[in-house]
């Protein structure tokens, strides 16, 4: 096959060239949205007068056909035709004509096209990922609302701190997921401007109509620079970035999820259905899901910064170097997508094993803030020697063998006659937590609150 | 001195331990936001009566004392202190004496002490570079002002590829940063939240008005669960990762500033001083501003990836692993704030050498594309053939030694007859700028929209 | 179909599950190195009475069967049955029966089967991959033995420096990538030991012979212990980095060819078959194989970064996220391979324009530094004195429009009486590159020297 | 202050410039390796007669002086000196006279001296780390000398797998450091090599010695090409390379470490040396030091990924880009100095409560494997079925409450007839370990070879 650009050049290229350069093997993934953006070109182009109405049908025309043709899987994409645009221009020549298919190009240059195929793309993608983060908050939220009264220990450093509810825990990654989800909207609001009708860098002498274009393909507004908008990959790497921080959220998700499957910590039980075996170990069952997502992590991290340094330090405007964003991004929509939608239904069936986070809570010393707070405001201590205090009762109830909320009043007096009978209260575990009704805090009545703030969020984004 | 947390331990830190764990060596930068956020605090603590007034007074006295300290340099920052906030406190125990000094910590966790200050500096910094960003912005526009006129060539793949104008290509920067400084904005109002109150990880039960806090520090609002808001540093990460966008932007420019400042371009003539010279040639003037700027790109792009992998798969709340966020947002900030500074100042005394740019412009056949353009719009030729024939005009042209704009009719009719004599208008160098009057173009009509939107979006947002 | 862990559960694996869990869709690119590996594990059996022979050798025209199914197109990956493993075995069972296929995989796991796998297929690819690095260094020879006497600007900061030969220029990408070549080398022979009889995790109690089947594979010998083995992944990270090295290197290489191609350098012509054109602009011919290069580096910069973060932190000993181990790494060696050879085929047929270098070393004041080497040597002037002197020399020249090889005696001598009339050869640009005479220099004959090194490597490893 | 290159230049260097340029803030570090340097520079200057060895051995006694002052705190490091070699020439040239003092700078470049100065640090650090190593491998290995009789619960997917010794669990941590050892040494080897020589990036015409001074400093020889010699950053970035790999091994342990000291698993308790207690809860021991060596992980990936990004793309040979080196070479170079240290000392007075890990290998089924082995081994029965019956008897020890291990025979015979009484012995704990006699696994036959191999290597290496 002729070459498009071939005119000037007095060699073939190579088959190696060939398949180096061509982008087809990936870039096909955008048929809909170059066919979608040509469509909407040829339309313009018909009412700008640029091209006869009639003709503008008919390269419609032929578009749709070509698009039924890649679904039914009729289509041979082949790597003479290098990337999408040019299979799916050729294509449509076949079907209507040399002599109008090559008028489609008119106004346009296939830098721009690479521009706003990869942006819709992206932007749609931006659009399917917040909502599969929405679902996952649903889901977070629902395990929220049936866990109020579920007490587990509350970690810091892997250490336990102090007593929480399973509803609190859960609501921590609900809030965390909202701000993933908060982004990437905010993202999709900047980017959603059109870049079609930059030409290849500085424009086009044709008049054409480039706010019509980008309001049938659903765009806000246009781009403004044209050299700018060829050379733009802000969009791609945003959205790198928002799936890497979604991961980083998932990956303590499954931390813990790991950790709670554990032989050790045993606070869960992950169905069977989302779980695996060995092959040579008959009595395992392992967390692969929450362990895949986790490490997938490692890899949404290394597609931002491949595309970060790809884009270091290259001139205005287009250069080829920038063919390389695709793959990166098209791999981390994809992990992102599956790995929303698995760990959704993964928790779902995620069994909490109630009793074992309960006795958990009685090892560790969990009330002992609670001692050192009741010191400060009942006996007016000040709150670094009340510190001083409540470790030396912690340190006589580990010589003891006991928990501090076991220790009895006479114990506790020993170290200190500061600490007077209702003390004793507040050791308890469930005081401790329903202590803490600061906004924000793990009391039912602060995590009430909480749940509400999801909730109007869930509701204001699922119609 | 004796530990906070002594109580229990009956052996000693070894010093090795000190040092390694005492972070007082970095966060001693953070000294502002400590003292503004127990100041609030303090306050607060008064206004709620968990405090008298008086004492609350009494702290914010200290606490004004210390800060003196500090800024006079008299204050000692040692590393058993561990941290800003220890010793904050320490100095301002000695100060007010040790049992009002410790009713501070009442209601608050050195976590959520840590989250609050780094999300302050954090927030301080991302007003600070945003108005750094309008600062160069304002720069470019100035040049793009004044360059409507000069000639250059547009590249692309390094590559002459059509006429621009210098206006139009610093444009395309002004509008990259544009984004960035968008970015910078809706960060700061996603994070704008103030997580004090959040105590250790669980909330407090003391009686605290965490809005007063919030409001009092400048903040829109509350973090809203506490477990989330001592282990959240998505705020970091916006803004190493927003600082990496400025840098991937600042890279290109820069790339292309020592493009052009080289003997083979001669576009430009960085001033003598932003350069410097060799200690062993002694005729070299190098663009050395330019090329650090360049360089830290990667330095920023590698305090992105090492926060990201620190907070990969911990479990919640803190872990002692997130005291390695600090270093890399401070270098990417100390980076972004004199680069953008440095680049401005660098630009402002460039000398643009329109002359060698106009001459570049008569060599790679700049006004091709305009003869393809004709004939399809002029003469009815499909694009794809249009192309097809312009490319064997080049070839001649080459063949002849000239440049595509020099050729005579006969010459260009000796292609193809279609060319008529109005072609040769079409092929001249300041007619093909001036018909891209599409929306984005490198017209003047059109760069001059461009300026519009640059100055307006410059006034809104400069007071 | 039943899977082979499923005697312990009593919920099947969703789909979804199923298809996130599978590696079978890249995994099996390790079908080579799976069937050797058991080959050799059946042999062994065999030899060591484990199996009887005529069972090992069952298993083994099975193996080969399976093989030659695989190679011809006639097998069928499914994604249920998960990886190239069960793929590989379940197939075996088909065709050799249950009973014996089953009992191939006594004492092994499929922890080591993956850990044999891919460690073959990392030692395979960094010898084809060093291959192609040699291949390299013979082109970047062939073109140094051509140039000797090509006099072209030497830069640094992208500024002329001093005049250096093209052959000289070629030469410092020859060492670099030969120690790329070391490295791969280095890699190869600290990774050389076979996994393979690890089981799980802690050995097995059959009584296997290791040090047979690592022979039989090709190894030096065994790694030395099991827990170890399974969760090592240090060889895959060496080839991703040893990759990167490669890249980093072809990035600058690559860099100046588009440089050189450009309109304004145009030092080299980059043949029609190594170049692409343009859609829109008919006179484009751009240096696309070379960005591409350049671009692939962000990615296989990804792809290490990706894989060091799956690693961080994950217990002993073997985890699902390191399933994530095996696409980065296919990814990088697969842009390594295409890109090697391009890179060397481009090069063959590039063609260095030397009039145009030769006319480059005209401006830029290419020989001070050999004036004030000259006044430092033969008038004994200290070398920072010198260094001013010949500064002035400089400006002089500018002012008057010369380069500083054309200022004549008088004009040398109003700057300083110091300066002789010999100065005028050390001045001269051939006299400047052949006085550079120390080892590793730029004269013809340390040129000489550093061909001879290149060469004395070349025939040691080119077979 | 007059600047070096001051000669050409109309305008003074403006303030900021000089200190966005300057480098002497943290190449100060290097003021050992630059004086070493330029002795052993000036002692060849002198031997080869370039000049007086009476000029040479002033010279030697000034930068004897000069460093003395900077060890004794006299010497004042100023901005506007640039860097370390600009810094001690100058005040050399105070101490022996200007004249004598410029001659230093004969026959070498800044570019060369940074390349030294640069390379001798990594090279002698490179030295540092791998004996930190040795020394954390003499601890691993003093624990797995007292352990081979702890069993503890192998892992894999963090569940329960076979039973091992904490001896065996060491040494795979052994082994890995020793790999790590092995790729320092091997790349300073590689790396042993003296830039020093190669001018600016050309070569000298001073006929300099460069074999004397490569001698002088310890080198094994000389760089090949100066254009490569004054760009290459290949040593660093292995350097940086091989620390990632020792913190990604080291990421690990600590994980494991944090895991242990959890309340859950209580393996093991960290000494109070080198834990910390939390400032608001008197109960917690927090094992700090684990997380942040963990911590640290991210941040010498980001230095790892940082230069790799200065490199990429920039043309040959000294740009000012490469300046970002150093920074982060010191922060990974300190990083893994430190941290070896402390978690070597941290497992020195780490106590292993052995009970608690005995108790947890009697849940998790983990002879199953065994129990397979057996019916393959004893009774013939292929594995994958051996597997499937195992399987059923692990469920009924779930049903029942027991683990397998407490099955009487009966109970297995239910599950499947083959099961004979010697079964009983087989699912022992300390039998399944004892079992696993293959070389690399986790009896204690197997387990003295793998402490015999790091003995020998120890050996080797600690002199």
């Amino acid at each position: 096959m002729q070459k498009m650009w071939q005119g000037r050049f007095s060699a073939d290229s190579s088959e190696l060239l060939e398949a180096f350069n061509a982008s087809i093997e990936f870039d096909k993934e955008l048929y809909r949205q170059d066919i979608a953006g040509s469509k909407a070109h040829a339309t313009m182009l018909g009412n700008s007068g640029i091209l006869d109405k009639e003709q503008s049908k008919e390269i419609i025309r032929g578009l749709d056909l070509v698009k039924e043709e890649i679904e039914s899987g009729k289509f041979e994409f082949r790597t003479e035709d290098e990337d999408i645009h040019m299979s799916v221009e050729k294509r449509l020549s076949q079907i209507i004509g040399k002599e109008l298919g090559g008028k489609l190009h008119t106004a346009r240059s296939r830098n721009d096209q690479v521009a706003l195929d990869f942006r819709l793309f992206c932007q749609d993608e931006t659009k399917s990922i917040a909502n599969l983060v929405l679902n996952l908050i649903q889901t977070l939220n629902n395990i929220a609302k049936s866990h109020k009264d579920t007490l587990m220990p509350g970690f810091t450093h892997l250490q336990h701190a102090q007593p929480v509810s399973l509803s609190y825990h859960m609501l921590a990654y609900a809030f965390m997921f909202k701000r993933d989800f908060e982004r990437l909207l905010s993202s999709h609001a900047r980017n959603n401007l059109c870049p079609l009708g930059s030409a290849a860098l500085a424009g086009t002498p044709h008049n054409i109509n480039r706010n019509e274009v980008a309001a049938a393909l659903g765009f806000d507004g246009i781009t403004q620079n044209a050299m700018d908008s060829v050379s733009d990959r802000d969009f791609a790497l945003e959205l790198l970035f928002n799936i890497s921080l979604i991961f980083t959220h998932a990956s303590r998700l499954c931390e813990e999820l790991i950790l709670w499957s554990s032989s050790e910590f045993k606070y869960i039980n992950i169905s069977d259905t989302f779980s695996t075996g060995s092959s040579i170990m008959p009595q395992k069952k392992n967390p692969d899901v929450a362990e895949l997502i986790r490490g997938k992590t490692g890899r949404v991290y290394g597609n931002l910064m491949g595309l970060l340094t790809v884009m270091k330090g290259i001139p205005l405007a287009y250069n080829k170097d920038m063919q390389e964003d695709k793959e990166g991004v098209f791999d981390s929509v994809k992990a992102a997508k599956t790995s929303l939608v698995i760990l959704s239904e993964m928790l779902k069936t995620t069994e909490f094993l109630e009793k074992n986070m309960l006795k958990a809570c009685q090892s560790g010393h969990l009330s002992a803030t609670d001692l050192a707070d009741y010191l400060v405001r009942e006996q007016n201590v000040p709150f670094r020697e009340a510190h001083f205090i409540t470790g030396r009762c912690v340190a006589m109830a580990e010589s003891l063998g006991k928990d501090i909320s076991e220790l009895n009043l006479e114990e506790l007096q020993s170290v200190d006659k500061d600490i007077k009978a209702d003390a004793l209260e507040v050791l308890k575990l469930v005081n401790s937590k329903e202590a803490r009704k600061s906004l924000g805090g793990t009391s039912n009545q602060s995590v009430e609150i909480q749940l509400g703030q999801i909730e109007e969020f869930l509701q204001t984004h699922l119609k």
